[in-house]
């Protein structure tokens, strides 16, 4: 049982997916991998939905919603991978996510109010098209001063 | 209005997240970053678990029941990366993976099914730690067929 949970552990660390956040130091470069990853399928998942809003992609329902709910998930994980430890690890991040952290919080708080409109919207196009253009500009805010370009 | 979001999917492209799956052809080594990510945020929010569950950490039934609700998120998200067109790809995906659709899918129901399960037991400790266990074991099934060593 102790062998093969060492074992399971050992194989997640080696993923290199592994952390305990929220209960022991997380390495910074794992960290960053994480948040890195949310924001990839952030991107993944907003996508189609942007395009969606632009007239680029016909307008689907189902696909809203479900997408919708995913990026509510999706949305909460990034920002507890911005830790100050992280500061000097290889990433797009800028010295503001540090020094200016309630800027940074306003930021955030920003997108998850957004997409919170995107779920409650229930697919309906009008509500969502708005809303897809809020979660986009939310992006477009933060990534303008807490990423370089 | 068009240029603008010329400039916010070049930014996404850019950016390596983006993608319209589903709607159009996403490259393959797009969909191995993305596969990828989910399964190293899979490791985030389930790392915590597994440890409560062996003893290594005292049981948190918020924590339990947050991370069951992010896992019902990103347990849907892996899959439809894994396209023929990957195959080339680096990564640790085995040829089973391709040559195997169908007991890759069992594989991926197992994941589902038991996170279910984890999600319906709303933090109650002994129906949450059975959960783990079977989310564990649907883990190291998995890998233990379709992904390398």
């Amino acid at each position: 049982m102790k062998k093969s949970l060492i074992a399971f552990v050992l194989a997640m660390v080696l993923g290199g997916g592994y952390t305990i956040s929220a209960f022991a130091q997380t390495k910074p470069d794992v960290l960053v991998r994480q948040r890195q990853s949310a924001m990839v399928l952030i991107g993944k998942y907003f996508g189609p939905l942007g395009l969606m809003n632009a007239g680029k992609l016909p307008y689907n329902a189902d696909v809203v919603t479900r997408n919708a709910a995913l990026l509510d998930a999706l949305s909460q994980m990034p920002w507890d991978g911005f830790t100050e430890d992280t500061k000097g690890e290889k990433s797009r991040a800028q010295p503001d996510v540090y020094s200016n952290a309630a800027g940074f919080k306003t930021a955030q708080d920003g997108l998850r109010s957004a997409v919170g409109k995107l779920v409650a919207a229930k697919g309906n196009e009008a509500g969502a098209k708005a809303a897809i253009k809020e979660v986009q500009d939310a992006c477009g805010a933060c990534h303008k001063t807490f990423r370089a370009q």
